[in-house]
């Protein structure tokens, strides 16, 4: 069983739920949107990802006979039901954010439009898809804010929360800007450029460390990235000056050394020190072990001489804040728009659009939150962008997936116009999410219904 | 494809070793050990877990056409590893600690006996694996530590990282003492008991909530878990005991209400007084909403009435340390030990075993780390109860996998046996970890190799 595409990825009251809607013939249209209630500690924006698998999800989502049957025997669900799942096919419309699009609380990233059930199933795995994505491409992009024109490069895939976390983290850090990943399978997936190194284990199963260096760059004669820390960093980088020149008879460049361990604005210095006068300028210096933003910002202040930095476990588990206040809320049934009350987590009702305003800098000034139909009327809308596009009709995607490479340049034209205060590292004043009067009338008019 | 089997789930650096391996013909047997450095802050003890799946790993590891087409076509390696792959199977041993052992750092949980590419190879996924299940028992073991007697579920799916992450979760939860998940598949791939109640969205669907109970009462009428704060709870509460005798003339019962927002204990002790007093005192109070161990702590200390506890994101990323410093380890090769002197991330080499030792109260006392082999000379040793057991021999496993329902009881005896100090929730005196002098010898003697 392919355990990431299967349609019993889902809580189980989304199961016990459409038995419910199918009983009462609740089967009107339905808008639920998918949105960050709040940013977590020093998040000043978001970015938005995870678009194309959650499109994919919809697609492909059918129930396999052996699924059917395990609902059929777990005694909880009628015939209606499983005859129902067995015909079940996604057929709603999608409008969402395209990935990489920078967003801020409240606004939704997605919203369905479907029939009642069918919305209603999908939220389990549609959420943990665009959740997922989203918290990553949030969490890399700092990396690239912290460090800007320093290469990037995922290695965290063996401490990522199994196997979809790091083929998805691997994406989303290069949707951000990250130069690609040490995981094979996203290169074999996604096309991402896959980068490697070498790892100490290679170095110590040789009696000497020259001899392994020597090895290692005859074996990968065109990528050869040298490890120094196994033993003595110094002592290393002065056994690859000696081994250079007999590698270049041989037709081999040493292209970079690693460092992974100890002070590495120190062991970088010295490092480089060692290899500009070995006549060794053009060696890159990799750094790896621990790091994320605060650390590279760091790095950078002191001007360490570090020319590419491999980010792991802090960015593939978003350490800092490892889940985003991230949710998929019922907005408007048959017509009429929801909204739940419950304290501290009340939402906005109704089907919504997101309208951005930039200042005459070209940077983002303010976003308005406004019912998706008020465009036309409303005075101040007409000025912004809107955010939120149809992206699949009647369960059909309107358009092909947008190359990643083009999604890097949009994430990269959004950073451009990011505000200055958003671009650093720490909390600040918030963005100015304005929310238009017809929703909160609406709003007003939801809660005196209950 | 199916993502989370794939071959190609390794760090490329594996795939250029093993070509610099088979190149030097370095085919002679290693030794790996996978262990934790040191113990994330708050935890004073972490437990195994991830050998089932890591087994498995092993077991059926192969390269697909496509995938060694892939590989080929990468331009970067040679026929002769393509060669090698195709015919791949692991065929080494595996020790292990069984999972639900409760472990300290640097006390190897795995073993592997292999030629060194084999042994270097799986190293990647055995890690993710490993880390992963490890992570989420050390932390959802917690939860039962704050809440004894208490029921736990995992609602965790749609914020866990990927689809993977949410299964193993379901899973790892499970062995520590939760009586089940909300993930229809983890219920189905596991055999976990799976629990589900109703959305908000179901509610809000309706005009009318005491309406929404009905219909979802009809609709399982063996599970009547009904969802109180979408408006107002002790409004809600109400209506559910107004609801409750129309139900029993149909011979349907309320199992429980479920509290989703604001302060749970206040709301639970409204609750309990409005059921209690509407003749439905054996209907439970469920609670959900940003719960973990430490919010757990304090309703158990004020002794809210809550019966049932919805855990979530905090537990299926444990949010407050999302990743343990677990490494994979070489730590001999062709006869060999093994040790990096890598700056804060120095190793104990050579081939180990773990021997707990338990004090007149039945309690854990102290650890001896040792060689494998010393067991016989070691004075002190014969005494204590050796945790690494053989597993895997030859790429088979000794034994069939040990059901769940067994790992849970093995969990449960670990606890019962755990020093009062490390009960806690808090940082506290860590656990003793001896190192014999055997072990402390060899490693001075590796040193001075180098």
């Amino acid at each position: 069983m392919n355990q990431s595409s299967s349609a019993l990825l889902t809580d189980l009251y989304q199961l016990t739920m459409l038995q419910g809607y199918l009983e009462q013939r609740m089967e009107c249209t339905a808008v639920f949107e998918c949105f960050v209630r709040k940013l977590p500690p020093r998040r000043g924006f978001l970015v938005a990802a995870g678009l194309e698998q959650a499109l994919s999800y919809l697609e492909t989502l059918r129930f396999t006979p052996w699924e059917l049957d395990w609902i059929a025997k777990s005694g909880r669900f009628s015939a209606a039901l499983v005859e129902y799942l067995t015909q079940f096919r996604f057929t709603g419309d999608v409008h969402a954010m395209p990935e990489g699009t920078v967003f801020f609380p409240d606004e939704p990233i997605l919203r369905v439009t479907a029939p009642l059930p069918q919305a209603q199933l999908v939220e389990t795995r549609l959420s943990n898809l665009l959740h997922f994505q989203t918290l990553i491409a949030s969490k890399a992009v700092r990396a690239g804010l912290a460090a800007p024109g320093k290469e990037l490069v995922d290695f965290g895939l063996r401490r990522a929360h199994g196997a979809e976390a790091g083929l998805l983290a691997a994406r989303a850090s290069y949707l951000v800007g990250f130069s690609g990943t040490a995981t094979v399978q996203a290169g074999a997936l996604f096309g991402i450029p896959v980068y490697g190194t070498v790892a100490h284990s290679f170095i110590q199963a040789h009696e000497d460390e020259m001899e392994a260096f020597e090895h290692f760059a005859l074996a990968q004669p065109n990528h050869v990235v040298l490890l120094l820390d196994t033993y003595d960093t110094e002592a290393a980088a002065r056994k690859v000056v000696a081994l250079a020149p007999r590698l270049q008879k041989r037709g081999i460049s040493v292209k970079g050394v690693r460092l992974d361990s100890g002070n590495l604005a120190d062991h970088a210095r010295r490092v480089r020190r060692i290899l500009n006068d070995g006549g060794l300028p053009d060696v890159r210096i990799v750094a790896s072990g621990n790091l994320d933003e605060y650390a590279l910002q760091e790095l950078m202040a002191i001007k360490a001489p570090i020319d590419s930095f491999a980010v792991g476990a802090h960015m593939t588990t978003s350490s800092d804040a490892p889940y985003l206040d991230c949710v998929y809320k019922l907005q408007e049934y048959a017509g009429r728009a929801c909204r739940k009350r419950s304290e501290g987590k009340a939402t906005w009702p109704g089907c919504k659009q997101v309208y951005r305003h930039y200042g005459a800098d070209g940077r983002m000034a303010y976003d308005v939150l406004t019912l998706a139909d008020e465009g036309t009327d409303f005075k101040s809308v007409p000025d912004g962008t809107a955010l939120i596009q149809p992206i699949m009709r009647e369960g059909r995607r309107l358009a092909p997936a947008p190359a990643l490479v083009d999604v890097r340049a949009r994430v990269a034209d959004e950073l451009a116009r990011l505000p200055e205060h958003l671009r650093r590292l720490q909390d600040g004043p918030p963005y100015q999410v304005r929310v238009s009067q017809a929703l909160r009338d609406l709003a007003k008019a939801c809660d005196e219904r209950h």
